[in-house]
């Protein structure tokens, strides 16, 4: 807390690692490449896991929990899944002091074993849909980590579906799609471009992927959650069939999607500026913390029942008073600035004494986020400006966003903007062109909009007619 | 659901596991000894972690994860808990495709690692207490295993404090075991006897581990969470210290405790019958089904208006409909009475007429279960119903409890009703008089109570001056 944060704009990723350990948001665990999420940055994804959760509710979904270990035999199943899957294995050899006959995979995400149990359950057209989700952790054997944005051992929710027919699985597909986009933006403002993901980017395993894709406060992309369509894909390797209306056997369409702590790196490099953390309103921890300030017992003794006067009329709100000791008023103002809250109250004896007190908004650093307010009609005053500030940063986040997406006008073009921003591009199809694209400027497809023009246009890498326009950019 | 239930007093093992099963709480998963908590099961842990949850807040607790790989080399640094746990460990040897240098463990509980971090964080007195609770997964390889009661990985929470002061530490560690038995009681209607484990019994790396202890329909015992002084064991193998306000360095006091998804089964086999499930209203994820009763489409039309009416004022409570047309009341009355939802309200043509509708209590199994309200004041009829089910569940249980403890007079009655029940008898405190006990009979000392009479007694077994009182069953 006494060392200054480094400045954004000059070293965004280690200003990143430097917010994530002083907010004490999350930490190095022992093991490498693994973390401890902290009661800070567990309490900001236990909200965002409320967000997710209820529209998981609204739209049918049920919550279970599958087994943290999976045969290897399983992953082998899906050929093109275990392809993807294998470099990444944890794999556990020893049980109870014996070596075991088939290794233990733990899981890296769950379509084989879930895939496995849908076999069983799954007898008839009366069992479908079928709409699980399952909040857990997984593990991912990454080499090159960072906290939140990739770690051995993540935490998500994985939902896996299954449906009689591919129509329904596609539109369960792009229905969670939609979920995951509202919640982006309505929850965390952080706006997002939905999307197809490319063939060479998408889910191992699946018939098509897609994705929300964020752009960070450095300008590269963040995959930020993804929804699949498996096609018959995991029914054809776990055997999953059902009985239709016509007395028939036929194999399921299934579907998976997920949104991990990762999306907590989203929200820090969306929104994070100098200070440290910004937090919306809606996902932050703490919205109001209430900082008193005296300088002396006597004045102290004035201070705290109006602090605790105002406390109990914002009851409503996620709300904590800072009356520590041992620091300064200065130093409560950094710290809790550094932490993201949204909204400070400032209670001294001059405001008591006037019936006032000073809000000063996180969003608007200095005095033009200052305003003095009374007690009369304070929760409302104090809703009104949470639901600006979270509206605010919505838009500074669009912004920011839209002036650093550009529409190169050829390759060269294209080379240069994409070492800033974005590239939105007419692209053949062709992953050779999207291979040489990566080689040559680092930038990837991030998504293939659904909405797309109905003229044709010239691919930006080959110049041969081209159907799409491309997000393509460079991506954590 | 075809099949009948085996009778509980005929084959109660038989009948706990088809009661999990056909109630579609939980199901084997491919792994030996694994299993998949299914919605209806996981719905019923969520109001679990609700009630628990919030007590660990209002307690000053907060969340935080921790990882789920711990180095072998962590657990070796404190002697009985390394030594404890050791014949259980899942072992991860491979990661990335590469052997790794030191193998990894797959938690069987945190101690360690969160020594590990809590050594780390701890600096100051004013960083104490550190009072953090996890929500997670562990495993244990169990050599004999049973759904929920015993399980290669299952769910739990496991608190993890540090302290100033050994007397904070210990009041800490009674205060969570209140927290458990208000829970058990208030809102499991499950009646647990609080107290000690005996020297053998207690957790390892332990000073002294405290139980809740409750009684299953077939008299055994089941320990039901537990709750652990640590003393400074742990302090020190981690090197947890703080400065002092005199600026000394000291070590912290700690302490664990922990409920699992084993109190399913405490809730299956406390109050279930020979119908299936019978679950406290206060945790049901269904507490009110609703059946709709017609023989054809005329009498459905009639009937469903009114369903909705009631459904509409209901909601308040979690609510279902069941209007699956496939099968017939009859069935649907078997299949929720098998599931154990504690109220079920019948709707057909003629309650239609007359204004009227049938409420079934699941805890009064036949027509004395039945009576006739109305429309009128139906919510808080349902919510004195359903307190009263609640009520009565958990004097039925304390009631069967009661009767099955017993004071035998020699060692000769005790090996008698430890066959049929509880021992509440004299010991001497000797784990040599423990051991033969066990050996004799098969019943262990389940806990020995707080409040301990004034005078002394003898030994149940060597008749040597005893001090305490203790329970002795045959346990799960």
């Amino acid at each position: 807390m006494t060392t200054k944060l480094p400045a954004r704009s000059e070293n965004f990723s280690d200003w990143y690692n430097q917010i994530v350990l002083k907010a004490e948001l999350a930490d190095y665990a022992p093991v490498r490449g693994c973390m401890v999420v902290r009661p800070y940055g567990w309490a900001l994804w236990e909200n965002i896991q409320s967000a997710l959760d209820q529209r998981f509710k609204e739209t049918g979904h049920v919550n279970a929990a599958f087994p943290l270990f999976i045969p290897m035999s399983f992953l082998e199943k899906e050929k093109e899944h275990v392809e993807g899957f294998s470099p990444e294995l944890a794999v556990v050899t020893v049980g109870g002091g014996e070596k075991l006959e088939e290794p233990l995979v733990v899981r890296p995400t769950s379509e084989t074993v879930i895939g496995a149990m849908y076999s069983k359950w799954i007898k008839s057209y009366r069992d479908l849909p079928l709409l699980i989700n399952q909040w857990g952790n997984v593990v991912r054997w990454e080499m090159r980590t960072k906290l939140f944005l990739r770690t051995l051992e993540f935490y998500w929710q994985e939902g896996h579906t299954a449906h009689a027919t591919s129509e329904e699985a596609q539109e369960e597909t792009l229905r969670m799609l939609d979920v995951y986009t509202d919640f982006a933006i309505n929850e965390a403002a952080v706006p997002v471009v939905p999307g197809k993901k490319s063939e060479s980017e998408k889910f191992a395993g699946a018939v098509s992927s897609y994705t929300i894709e964020a752009m960070m406060g450095d300008t590269r992309a963040l995959q930020s959650a993804t929804s699949h369509f498996l096609g018959q894909n995991f029914a054809k390797a776990f055997d999953i069939q059902y009985l239709d209306s016509n007395n028939q056997l036929q194999y399921v369409w299934t579907t998976s999607w997920g949104l991990s702590t990762r999306f907590i790196g989203a929200i820090i490099m969306t929104h994070g500026d100098d200070q440290g953390l910004v937090l919306p309103p809606r996902l932050a921890p703490l919205q109001v913390v209430i900082v008193p300030i005296y300088r002396n017992e006597d004045e102290r003794a004035k201070v705290l029942p109006v602090v605790e006067t105002v406390r109990e009329s914002l009851v409503d709100f996620r709300i904590h008073v800072d009356d520590r000791q041992e620091v300064t008023p200065g130093f409560k103002f950094n710290d809790w600035e550094m932490r993201g809250v949204p909204l400070r109250i400032e209670i001294g004896p001059k405001d008591v004494a006037q019936g006032t007190f000073t809000l000063a908004r996180r969003d608007v650093v200095g005095k033009r986020g200052k305003s003095q307010v009374g007690q009369n009609g304070l929760a409302i005053k104090v809703t009104e400006v949470l639901t600006d500030i979270q509206e605010s940063l919505y838009q500074r986040a669009l912004e920011f966003r839209n002036s650093n997406i550009h529409e190169p006008k050829n390759f060269i073009e294209f080379s240069e903007v994409v070492k800033r921003g974005w590239a939105f591009s007419w692209w053949c199809g062709d992953s050779e062109c999207e291979t040489r694209i990566k080689e040559d400027t680092r930038a990837t497809t991030r998504c293939v909009p659904l909405d797309q023009p109905e003229r044709e246009g010239r691919c930006i890498y080959c110049d041969k007619v081209a159907k799409e326009r491309v997000y393509f950019a460079r991506a954590y």
